[in-house]
C-alpha cells in the first residue's frame, strides 16, 4: 500500500564519542523513506531541499523506488542543515548549529497523485505544515502516523494539539510524553496524551526500548543490547520507518499487528545506530533484518510454566 | 530448599515527592527475607540489629517463617539507620543521613544449622562481610547470589573483586555495571564482568526493566509501566527475594529457569514501590503475584507471524 511520507530532507554533520563527519545526507524523511523501503516499494516524499542537494542523493531514494515528484527543488537556495554533537552516554547531545534554509518557508504541496496515499507519515516538522499537508488529502488516509519533538511543543503547542486531533498514532520520546502530558508516570502520560486525540501512543525510550498504548492495552518492545552504538542520528526516524513501512505492507492495523510492527521499527532503528547517518540502512538486505527480528524475539522469550 | 539471607535489617526514614515516613522497618535483608518468603520457607537470615529494634519486627519475620537464629541482637546498641529522600524522578535520590550503628563492627555468624544452606543470598553489604559469609559454609552453594552497590566500589574495589571470584550470580545496576567494567555499552559490560567470576550478570535498570547475561545469551525482562511509584526502595532487594526464592523453590538453575526467576523478581520489585517501605510485600497473597507475572507475559507477547 501507498505511504506519503512528509519530512525533511537534509545535511547534518554530526560528532560522536565515535568520530565525526563533515555534512552527509540526512534528515526525518530520508531515514523514513529509506527503513520503509525495506518492507513496501509504493513511498511517495513530500519534502524541500536547495540547488546544492546532490543529484546523487536523490537518485539513491529513487533506486529505493521512492517516487520524488513531490521533493521541491529551491534552485538558488541551501538544503537544511543541523550539526550536533553527542555526549558519551548517546543519550544526550548538543545541538552545535541549525541553519532553517529552505525550511524556513517551505510550503508542502502535495502531488495530485499522491492525495489518495493510504498511510501517511507525518515526519518530524513543525505542527503548522504537518496540518498543512493533513488539509490536502482528498480523503482521509487509512492510518496517520506523526512524529515530533520538544521543540515544537515548546515553541507552537497549540498548532501541535490541533494536528493530534487528527492522527491515529503519535510517535515521541519519554521527556516528550511527560512534557505533552505534565506526568510523571508514562502509564498516566499515555492516557491523558490518547484523550487529546490519538488512538495509539508510542513512547520510544532508545536504549530503554519503547511503549505502545491503546485506551486500554500496552505492549513494550526491547531494545537490543548493543555493543556499539556509534551514532543514534536518524534512529526515531528508521523506527517510524520500518513501523509504517510493515503496516503498509500488511495492510492490518490492529493492535497485534502493531506490535508486530513495532518490533519491525526496532529492528531498523538497531541497524541505523551502527554506523554514521544513512548508511547501515544502505547496506543491509532482507535476511539481516529477519535475523535480527528473531534476535528481537529471543530476547524477551520465555516459558511462563515450568517444565 | 534453604536458603541463608545475609544484609542489613534496619531502620529507614523515607521522602519521596508522595509522602514522608518517620522511622519504618527496613534493610536488604528484611526485602529479602520477606519477598522469597513468597516462594520459600526456609530461609535462614544472618544479620545485626540493636536492643531499639522491636520485637514485634522480628515477629513479623518469623511469621513469614524466616529463622533468626542468626540475627544477632546487640542489647546496649542501636540499629542501622538510613534517611534518604527521592527526587520527582523517583531514579534519583539523595542520602540525608547514615547512622551505622551496629554495622559498624558487625561479625557475621553462621549458625551451624546453616552452614549448608542450599542457596546463598548475600545482600548488599561490606564486600569483607560478604566474604566472611562465604568462608563459613561447610560446602559450596548450589548457588551463590551477591548484591552489591557502587559505594562499595569507591571503597572496597579490591574486596570486592575478591568476593566476586566465588559467586555465580552478580545483581547490579546499569551505572554500577559501567563502573565496575569501565565500559559504557551494557552489552560489553557484561563480558569484562563476566571474566571477573560470576556465571550470570543480572543488571537492575529500574523502570526501564533488568537484564540477564550469561557468557553467550541474553534475556530481557521488561519493568511494568506502573501508574504510580511510591517509594523505590528496597525494589532491587524485593527483586532479588523474589529471584532467589523462586530458583530454591524449583531448585532448577538452568538458564532457562533463571529467565522465570527474572520475572518473578521483577514482580516481586512492581509490588515493592507501590507503597511505603515493606508494606506491600505484607499485603499480597500468590494471587496477585500470579496475576501479575501474567501481566508481565502480556506486556512483551507479540506473534511473529503474520496470520
Amino acid at each position: 500500500m501507498s505511504i506519503l511520507v512528509v519530512g525533511t530532507v537534509a545535511f547534518d554533520a554530526i560528532e560522536t564519542p565515535f568520530g565525526k563527519t563533515d555534512k552527509i545526507i540526512g534528515g526525518a524523511a530520508t531515514y523514513i523513506c529509506l527503513s520503509s523501503s525495506f518492507f513496501n516499494n509504493k513511498i511517495n516524499l513530500v519534502s524541500v531541499v536547495g540547488g546544492d542537494f546532490p543529484d546523487s542523493a536523490i537518485q539513491m531514494l529513487k533506486d529505493k523506488k521512492v517516487d520524488v515528484k513531490g521533493l521541491q527543488i529551491k534552485k538558488g537556495e541551501k538544503t537544511f542543515f543541523w550539526s550536533g554533537k553527542y555526549h558519551n552516554n548517546m543519550n544526550m547531545r548538543d545541538t552545535l548549529e541549525t541553519q532553517l534554509n529552505v525550511l524556513e518557508k517551505f510550503d508542502p504541496i502535495v502531488p495530485e497523485e499522491f492525495k489518495n496515499s493510504k498511510y501517511l507519515m507525518l515526519g518530524n516538522l513543525m505542527p503548522s505544515v504537518q496540518k498543512k499537508v493533513l488539509d490536502q488529502m482528498i480523503k482521509k488516509p487509512k492510518l496517520i502516523v506523526l512524529d515530533t519533538m520538544n521543540f515544537w511543543m515548546d515553541l507552537f503547542m497549540d498548532d501541535l494539539q490541533e494536528a493530534l486531533k487528527e492522527v491515529d498514532v503519535l510517535t515521541i520520546n519519554d521527556e516528550e510524553a511527560r512534557q505533552l502530558s505534565g506526568e510523571y508516570s508514562l502509564a498516566k502520560a499515555a492516557k491523558i496524551i490518547l484523550a487529546k486525540g490519538p488512538k495509539y501512543l508510542i513512547i520510544k525510550k532508545g536504549e530503554h526500548g519503547a511503549l505502545l498504548f491503546n485506551n486500554k492495552e500496552v505492549f513494550f518492545a526491547p531494545a537490543l543490547p548493543l555493543e556499539e552504538v556509534f551514532d543514534p542520528t536518524g534512529a526515531g526516524d528508521s523506527f517510524a520507518g520500518g513501523f509504517i513501512g510493515y503496516l503498509a505492507k500488511t495492510d492490518d492495523i490492529s493492535f497485534e499487528n502493531m506490535k508486530r510492527a513495532v518490533i519491525n521499527g526496532s529492528a531498523m532503528a538497531s541497524f541505523c545506530v551502527e554506523k554514521f547517518g544513512t548508511q547501515k540502512l544502505t547496506e543491509i538486505n532482507q535476511d539481516e533484518i529477519n535475523t535480527r527480528i528473531e534476535d528481537f524475539v529471543t530476547l524477551t522469550k520465555f516459558d511462563s510454566q515450568l517444565k
